[in-house]
């Protein structure tokens, strides 16, 4: 790596940027870049001039030498960038209001990440990032990506299924966020805390959690039941039984609630559908009032409200995963990445969400525990579900996409997939070109 | 072996015995019985009376000189036994309606092999199947058991992951049955069928078909969404759409319906708790039916009214497999046993369904190509909680048996877990000794 | 497959072709082939010729209306051909003296199947045996190819690791040999015996043996160390210790000598490489009595000498295997074809020597039982030589072909290595393309 | 853990000793121990009252406040241990003379650990390790077992497979030595050098070094050839090829030359013999010296001599590793632990020699890469023979002490083995109580 690290971030437009910003002036000293570059396609120009604009005024006010440059053209950018993130939203969130009211039509959760939304998010998505992996090849070759983007662990696990790149990490706010939920929970330092986690992305457990190094595992369980606060913003806030708990004998994520607690998750997705306060809903109103904030020329730090936009902790995770590598820091965090023996049950080449030692070669996952029935099935079907949407996203084949839509543990029923998937077909077609290519 | 062969068919007041009277006048040139007991519980002592007398005349009928035995000590039976045979419904009817309504309450499909339903006859038959083994162990250790009581996975697996008796199989009427299905479409003679068949019990795909040796499965599969006629008795004739099966490229089974067409199949359900025609209240009907024709002295042969009883090919499955061990005969058939390496993805030392060689030291299972995305998933998670089951069954506690409950696909509801799992276990109190003691 | 069968066998020049006459003429009612070709280069043209005269002959005795053709154009013989033999040696017996003679230097036994000889036999034959295929995927792409062809193993490997070609299937008369040697010293039927084998081609493994059915493994071990008689031909013929063949508790195959022997067989090379009574000197000679025998005009059978030739039972193993395929016998044969999870601890898409039932879409193997130590070790090291060969053969580097010789268990010396190996490319130039382009 | 450490050493007479105690001076601000008791058995209490007494006077010259204690009853020391460290040798260095010099009879390697010399070092030691571990589940349940005694690996591997104590860890200087020869060899600190190191003891790879994060791996590789000062004090210092670094692609440990030097070794090991130098004789006339030495009541730092002994290192991995478990650093350190899905191609259940990150509950390994060929099938071979060995020393069994020997690398003949099995079962009789048992 050369003395002036370059950062790219493709997405640049999105309303977490200013959160990403926050986080390279905390990491100044340990990762100094020089030149940060906000990449956004047309539609997102505005967004991303004023968020540039907020950027340099963040570090102005930081007194930090960081040089901030937008683009729409994303091979200008990566020339020679050092890191490279992907925040992107093919389609907006136009597209995700309609990953989740489709299915929704039909009594099924739409979940963006691994629900049938999910499923539409990555087809969207994932050619995209192709074409992104291949602009970098050429242009940045010795680059590391870092992907935010949604849903991350069908991503990442379709760039290292079909692409020889290496560098890339998919990273979720998920696994810190129960990090900084434990120590709150204690009052204790972050640091002192570690959770040894293992699953797919939004589909991971904590399977031991150590206080300084000692076990804290069944007394976690036993405070998680009556802590309401914890979880993803995201998701609604359902806690979990004590029987539920004792018997799984692991820290559940809050996504688990999709499959474990179905029933109540369908019914608040309904509530929400009725009164129009769907996620993609909520965010459409949230982005507008933060865009609005960022435009005010006195705003030079990251606004309160982008805490509720449910990206928490995305900044940390980023910011303190590139530190690592740029430090060879060796750290532990939870990244998704090739599994390599880590999970047990789930192909050596497979992805995986766990946690690993962060080199500057990358993550080395930890070797795990066979984890026991109650997360091993839900974690294998999953993964069947992940690797047949990777699949659908490649081959572009109706018949493939089909079979990802009837196997999502949310869906299980081979009509009603087969109406969300030709409706959600029809809806997103102008992002879904491998599909249309096939209709011609 | 001895000269004299001996088969002990426990659970002999079945109202299947006749059936397999049938099977064994039949194949009785090649697997020459000598001496047949069957063996019951008090309660079933009248009805194992009247079969043994329908026996009787049926293998006179047949002028072939066996012996027809009865008792309620099994230790009697046992003794230098040289297959046996297990058909035993712990709890009767009553309990198997029980399986099904409960959970219908919840909206919840009761299914009695591999859903709620199947989870409670799992923990009330494993003790009992265990207790049958230590007595082999020390009256007829060189007995082959076969056994049809359901779940015939579950068991199956809870034998070879709980003791070292190695001579255990698991049949099941469906693989036989779908190869007679495949004749019967094709118009041909059953034995020019092979159907390479994996996966677990009610949860079996066949990967291939063959004619002759030649692979006809794309035909197979067109012809199968147009053939009502096929599946299961005791399962809804929800017929597969044209997409479902493409994209699969597999034959599923009956029982597939509960999970890839949940909701029209809890419909169904629904309808037949309304209409007081469960299968469980169908079934009890169609017994006493039968058992007043079996009463009838003039009766020297099945009645075909037995072939509604669901079981049909029981007798054939059974006998076939009797037959293949004594006479070492090395023909392919679809059993339950230790996986060895045939299904990939499933421990080495796990239960499955698959097309194996019989010989006299027993199955052999084939090896298979690793299985699609749309069958591996849902085995996976499915022997996750098989294996949950049995763990549950040994150990007798609640825990357990609720992290069984969550994780079965047809329930995914923390809540309607516990509530189905408390009113079963209160219940079937009376035939779960092992929970029993935990609360004491 | 068409109602004219047609049959190649490339390498028609071979002193074993009638042998396989023979077999064909045995089969022929089952397995009724009408055209029958020989193929082999120009070197081969005049052996060739006098065996096709010979062949002729054969089939009228016999009376058997099969036509043989003989060509120096691959290509003409396998257009539409439904089944290839394969049994060449590149670079004729004279390359194979030196396979054996070169590492004697150095006192290691040159093995020319899994030893150093056997290295260098695949880097001349496999580049061969891979335009074969590209042949066959254009002219005859339904055909199976059986290969007789040295080393066996690593050539099926070879196609099966580096070509989408599937109908491939390596033979070796070894297994068929320990099936007749045991019948012989049993006095029973061959077709009473069966014997589960499993391991790589010349490391394969009999762990039980049965008659009838019923287990006699102890029994057979018991024999196996007073039998003098077993084993092959051209494998010097020292018994096993009954401390050995107890510990081990399978029965070993004749190569096994090689590894567990060693001292003794490196002191019959030695003997041999003294009295010029080597394997290839001794084949040398046989070959030219066998050819003027062949010569004679008179003669229309296999003569009985041929057996001295070392390949007694290659006809039968092939003929049956063909005939098995042709009529989708499903009857147990061991082959060298993809594991599939037969063998525990090899990876499932390497190519193993196991019994397999044989249909007509080829061999599926059986599930095996893990091996014990003994077995597993020496398994196991051998595919990573094998699957190093395969490298080397097909990248051509001298690095990688350098390691295949570290490794290989008969060497074990990186200096000797070094020697051999510098020592046989230079003999073997001619014959070795791919490492000459890399010098240039 | 107390405030009170507790440290105990078995085999406390051994002259690593004074290594041992000068480790626990330099790491004692981190790791400070309050009790330090050496245990041995009556035959080494002379020499464990002179090391006693010199550790004393290391003490005090650090002005380090530690206890030291002495006893011949192990039970005593071990009450409330938190620390056990084991260096035994069952038999003394008489019985290691035997080890190498009765191989050496029959041309054979004794190698006291991988070796024939280390089968029988293992059937001796694996017993009274068992025994020690019963004793440590009375006393000692929490604490920590390090085991330095040979062969690591093999009694690492035995206290897995064979109890269900967890907190045993098996340890050797060889890994820690090659990262000390890598930082001399660049001139820079130990801790800029990571080695990613993975197989079993004795027999492990360094598959990547990393400076400062960077992979330097090509570069070791050439420089590795060049450099003899590299190694062992105790193995023959035969330097490798260019050629085989280069196939290879790992830095070898200097214990591969026994199977890829095996002649050269050989001849070293016979040059031994014939001017009585032997590796066991050099020690026990060097421990006599070192004893004399130790005597003196000046002495009170650990005589430079030592280091001639070979086990330079012992004493920082050691403290290292019990300083990390104790502080929870999460630091990478190579140790012999439960494999978990680390080395791909051996069992998950297994022991390997593995970067591990140490934590308060032990050390997790790190998943690796694949490895190539070159290492994989010598492992593979190694611990098929490491588990045969376990297998013998628990069972007492001739036939499974005779296959052990079989299939070591280093014998390869059934009869020298039977020779060599023979020879050393009668010479090493009184330490082998489980095969007396069975003979009388």
């Amino acid at each position: 790596m050369n003395n002036k690290l370059k950062l790219v971030t493709i997405g640049g437009g999105s309303s977490y940027t200013p959160e990403l910003v926050e986080g390279i002036i905390k990491q100044y000293e340990s990762f100094p870049i020089s030149e940060y570059w906000l990449v956004d396609i047309e539609d997102g120009q505005e967004k991303q001039e004023i968020i540039a604009a907020l950027a340099k005024r963040q570090f102005a006010k930081a007194e930090i030498p960081i040089k901030v440059f937008t683009t729409l053209n994303r091979r200008d950018a990566l020339q020679n960038a050092d890191f490279v993130t992907t925040q992107i939203r093919v389609g907006g969130l136009k597209a995700r209001a309609l990953d989740e009211s489709i299915p929704a039509k039909y009594d099924v959760i739409g979940q963006e990440t691994n629900g049938p939304g999910g499923l539409f998010k990555a087809l969207r998505t994932i050619p995209v990032i192709l074409d992104i992996i291949k602009d970098c090849e050429e242009l940045c070759p010795n680059a590391w990506i870092i992907n935010f983007t949604n849903p991350a662990g069908i991503i990442t696990q379709a760039v290292h299924q079909t692409t020889s790149w290496k560098k890339f990490i998919g990273v979720c706010n998920l696994p810190y966020g129960m990090h900084v939920d434990i120590s709150n929970l204690l009052g204790v330092n972050l640091s002192r805390i570690r959770i040894d986690m293992v699953g797919l992305n939004h589909l991971v457990f904590g399977i031991n959690t150590f206080l300084d190094g000692h076990n804290i595992n069944k007394q976690i369980i036993d405070s998680y039941r009556n802590n309401k606060g914890f979880g993803m913003k995201n998701i609604a806030d359902i806690p979990w039984s004590s029987a539920y708990l004792n018997s799984l004998g692991y820290i559940p994520c809050s996504y688990l609630r999709y499959y474990h607690q179905h029933d109540d998750m369908l019914d608040v997705q309904k509530e929400q559908s009725r009164t129009n306060t769907t996620r993609a809903e909520v965010v459409m109103k949230l982005e507008e009032e933060l865009l609005l904030k960022y435009k005010d020329s006195n705003l030079d730090t990251k606004p309160s409200e982008l805490e509720l936009r449910g990206g928490a902790y995305y900044s940390s995770a980023a910011c303190n995963l590139m530190d690592s590598i740029y430090n060879d820091k060796k750290d532990i965090q939870v990244v998704n990445t090739v599994n390599r023996g880590a999970l047990i049950g789930i192909d050596l080449s497979d992805v995986v969400e766990v946690s690993s030692i962060i080199t500057k070669e990358g993550p080395i996952p930890l070797t795990m525990p066979k984890l026991n029935e109650g997360a091993l099935g839900i974690i294998q079907q999953m993964k069947a579900f992940e690797k047949q949407t990777v699949k659908a996203a490649i081959s572009g084949n109706y018949s493939d996409a089909y079979l990802a839509m009837v196997i999502n543990p949310l869906v299980q029923s081979e009509k009603k997939a087969k109406k969300i998937l030709d409706e959600m077909l029809e809806a997103h077609q102008q992002y879904l070109p491998q599909f249309n290519k096939k209709r011609e």
